[in-house]
């Protein structure tokens, strides 16, 4: 990927970052949390950081933090995303929205600009969960969503618990927990994030911003069975966990059509996983979100039924703080307009910028605000999301994926549009820090 | 296990083998081809050949014999069976074969038995085939029945060839290869194994001899989807290749219960393996085997219509020589009911003894021997059946499994049976020692 110079650094960022984690067979990225390839983008996030002449620190729960002024003064405006991917995943989720925390930051000292509240940029820890199961580990500890009890006892597939892996990176496991001196630097967050679907493409729109995160959650199946010999045992005699697993990725789908929402069997554990042994067991994951969060409960209700299954996560519908969501997609489409390349922009006049104080009136600001970005809503989990839900102002910025494939090698955003995310999350940024209407901001 | 002191020493080596490779949690062993587990299980056989004064070596394939007497001189009767196991086995599958080996010769030697043929004791290589996928590689080898260089090309999950681990085993990759020479030596075999199945416990027989293996084998399904955001991907924009691997488990059930065969998925892969991702390939493995060859043959053809499919082995009936399988089923029966044990005897009392030539006079003996053990058939796979269809005069006997379950931790043999098996066994190679009717007695 190339990116031009007018994106202040994002194409020799995007450099450095290319070949960590990166599988010569698949292409994808395995960038698992606290593994070597995610311990070099830590490096890496601190010499970004020191070239900056930032304050970096590491918080107990292993989230890396910038700070470009005092955020014990004044809670901040952060913005950053998170580096981990999942496994043979693609470049940009996660990555682009740290890089372009960077590159955004650079952009405003090269205008001149002095925010008068701090700015910081964060990366949070293990966002996808693809080595403990559990996704946004690192926000959900900061904000005390996940019990620290439960993350230390988290085991990846080889057996190691969060806290060995913990130890022997050299982190203090029993730190882990709700963070209130890190909770209380931060104003407002603002994450950009690769578009993980296709909803900008068909508006021609290079960013947009996120309505809402729609109720998501995981669940863990048990199918048990008896493992015996594959050529001895005759049909009659067997209980071969595989076949009730079978017909619950079948029902899945099906069910899944019938109450309009999406579910999904991606990962399974056969044990004991001989090709000539009926399987004694098959462990497997249900990923289930859709707008309706009833709906969701009733398909796994449904699936459930007669199995052994137990919730591993579940976020309710995250609706972003309106105010702020119509505050950024009015900014961010003002940004582009003004780089001359507002194509996304909604095709009404008015302009009238929302105010301040949130509330009904600025409810569909982004509907009505003429050069406002799209707002949309989104199936994937974020770290915004569970800020969000933790109280904290947050909202997120979107850039195009022009195939809308994601958690995949062949994830893809033009540089051009990567740039004008740039743009719009300085733009932000620059807004928030002089005086945007959040809660906090007169802290 | 506690096995009586009568069992010449079976008792010492079951408990000597019951730690090695046997994972805590399971329960079961863990004895892949070329491991940690796997190296002392080949120095606890070389130990015990040196404690009894044989002539071991390996072969260029890597399976261990151990010699009574020179088989250069005369081909020999040999006995064994192997020593790995597959993931989470049990204890039996293999070990009582080649432990009951040594008994059998200790027994033989208490009674001051002088051979006039030399016995050998054989423990062959990677019998389950669960590190590489392919079963008795080492007798595949051996034999000629298995391509060195597609051997040298097998890889574990790990990624890691077969060239690969036996270099770092000590052992040359490009000495593998049919091995005449070991060949030559074997004059006839016996391999003694638990039964894997429940066929002769309802007879009340603790031993029996198999008559032939059901045509079996193993064939590799790729299903293909594209990888992409299990959240934010839409239902019809979808392709999940865990929904065409789901009804191919559920088919093949149905398709074996029509074909009277037995088919299993027992081991799958999928990948990217995320639980928040959708498949984009998924490969598994179905073992399918039946009295009917080509019974087996259509069910496979039916399951891969449309699929990718690879067979990565397939053997055909092996049916026991005949006169073998009568006079070992006979002299096992003698054994038992003089150790007044013939618990499984048949209960016609004709008691003729099978003709030494073979051919239709004995073709049934083992039903018209009065004090014959039960003949039965079983589907699954021996390095006695690679041998039988290599042209070597092979016979199998069987210890009762109260229970028939296999390749599982619950596995079972009650140690009386175990001894009755070596009793048998004993027999069965003082016989062969001293004219048993098969080719090359002679020789």
């Amino acid at each position: 990927m190339v990116m031009s110079a007018e994106s202040h650094g994002l194409q020799g960022m995007w450099r450095a970052l290319e070949g960590i984690g990166r599988d010569g067979r698949t292409g994808g990225y395995r960038r698992d949390a606290w593994s070597p390839a995610e311990q070099e983008l830590r490096e890496w996030f601190a010499q970004e950081a020191d070239r900056r002449g930032l304050d970096r620190y590491e918080d107990r729960n292993g989230n890396l933090w910038a700070w470009w002024g005092d955020p014990d003064e004044r809670p901040g405006v952060v913005t950053g995303s998170h580096l981990d991917s999942v496994r043979d995943g693609g470049a940009f989720d996660g990555p682009l929205g740290v890089a372009s925390a960077f590159a955004a930051l650079d952009l405003l000292r090269d205008r001149g600009f002095s925010p008068v509240r701090p700015i910081g940029i964060v990366c949070f820890a293990d966002e996808e969960g693809a080595r403990f199961g559990v996704p946004c580990v690192g926000s959900r500890l900061l904000t005390g969503l996940l019990d620290p009890r439960r993350a230390r006892a988290l085991a990846d597939d080889a057996g190691d618990t969060l806290t060995d892996v913990l130890a022997r990176a050299g982190r203090d496991p029993y730190a882990l927990g709700r963070d209130r001196e890190a909770m209380r630097r931060i104003g407002v967050f603002v994450e950009l994030h690769i578009e993980q679907g296709r909803g900008l493409a068909p508006l021609g729109a290079p960013v947009g911003v996120a309505s809402a995160i729609w109720p998501h959650g995981r669940w863990r199946f048990e199918f048990h069975g008896r493992t015996d010999h594959a050529g001895t045992t005759a049909l009659n005699d067997r209980k071969d966990a595989m076949l009730p697993f079978a017909a619950a990725v079948l029902a899945a789908r099906e069910a899944a059509r019938q109450h309009g929402v999406v579910a999904t069997f991606g990962k399974v554990r056969v044990e004991p996983g001989n090709a000539n042994a009926i399987p004694g067991r098959v462990t497997a994951w249900l990923d289930a979100r859709g707008a309706d969060e009833a709906a969701v409960r009733r398909l796994v209700a449904e699936l459930a039924d007669g199995h052994e299954v137990t919730c591993e996560s579940w976020i309710p519908l995250v609706a972003f703080d309106v105010a702020l969501r119509d505050r950024v997609a009015w900014v961010a489409g003002q940004a582009l307009a003004e780089a001359g390349r507002a194509d996304g922009a909604a095709t009404g006049e008015n302009g009238r910028r929302p105010g301040r104080g949130g509330g009904k009136a600025a409810g569909n600001g982004a509907a009505r605000g003429g050069r406002a970005v799209p707002v949309l809503p989104t199936g994937a989990g974020h770290d915004a999301g569970i800020l969000a839900a933790a109280g904290i102002p947050s909202a997120m910025l979107f850039v195009r994926n022009p195939t809308g494939v994601s958690h995949s090698p062949e994830e893809h955003a033009e540089p051009a549009d990567c740039e004008l995310g740039v743009v719009a999350l300085a733009a932000v940024l620059e807004d928030l820090c002089t005086g945007g209407g959040t809660r906090r901001t007169g802290a």
